[in-house]
């Protein structure tokens, strides 16, 4: 058996975060539905569409690897969305089912941008430019659905306190 | 019952942070003793003793609520936790050991950074004064943390590749 070195720990982290973006896949039209506000569907309806290519760029990773696209159960992000379901069945037609909902979601987040970093910083160190390039454009995104989230944060949670 | 508005989801999540860091104060000396950095080593106990710290705030904000310091079990740190475990096993005695272990450090750093920028803004929007001090040191601390791990995470990386 070969030893495990950075190259062994990008495949087996790459798996992990496409068994991820798998579960968030089939999470996010579970978290649109229960939403409240019309604002927060379209963020997590426009987010499961930007997911779907998040799943495509990992595809075009392994493929650039020659490896099969093979998840690795990601006991992470099971238990950050179970946290999710939760929130939608402990604040289902409660007053702070969003907050609630924009919490878990933004949890979701934090943990694809440290996993997309950390791949991105490999990737870098293993002179992956086509793999950098793709991390980078979906890393870029997450960032960008954070900050989304925050900003609706603040208008649903204002709306709750009127 | 009362309805679960804002202050309801502050306080459940609120338990679910507490929990979450008794866990982390439990799992740092077994990532510290397992790091074959001295860099990486002392990193992880300075953050044990901060992690001390951020569960007396805690208790602080309970205080403040006149509420009990209960946890309440939080799935999403259990399984990020996992994922460490499942590092120092895999690759005990391996190359790759270091930069797993910090991978794994920078994923409970995103889910504490994501937990305390939540509470910390329901407590700006709850009038909460005391209540977002606190979480405010602790949230600088996580994310001081995060880049100490993400400077480290370059130099052990380097150290390997060389």
């Amino acid at each position: 058996m070969s030893e495990k070195d950075l190259n062994a720990l990008f495949l087996d982290t790459l798996k992990d975060i496409y068994y991820a973006e798998k579960q968030i896949y089939k999470a996010l039209p579970k978290m649109a539905k229960a939403a409240e506000s019309d604002q927060l569907r379209a963020a997590f309806e426009k987010h499961h569409d930007e997911t779907e290519n998040h799943i495509q760029r990992l595809e075009q990773i392994f493929e650039l690897l020659h490896k099969p696209a093979r998840g690795k159960k990601c006991d992470a992000i099971e238990g950050i969305l179970d946290e999710g379901k939760e929130i939608m069945e402990e604040y289902e037609n409660e007053p702070a089912l969003d907050a609630g909902l924009l919490a878990a979601a933004q949890a979701v987040e934090h943990y694809e941008i440290s996993r997309y970093g950390t791949l991105k910083a490999w990737a870098e160190k293993l002179n992956m430019a086509g793999a950098i390039k793709l991390l980078d454009q979906t890393l870029a995104e997450e960032k960008k659905t954070d900050e989304t989230l925050s900003r609706i944060a603040t208008s649903v949670v204002n709306a709750e306190a009127a």
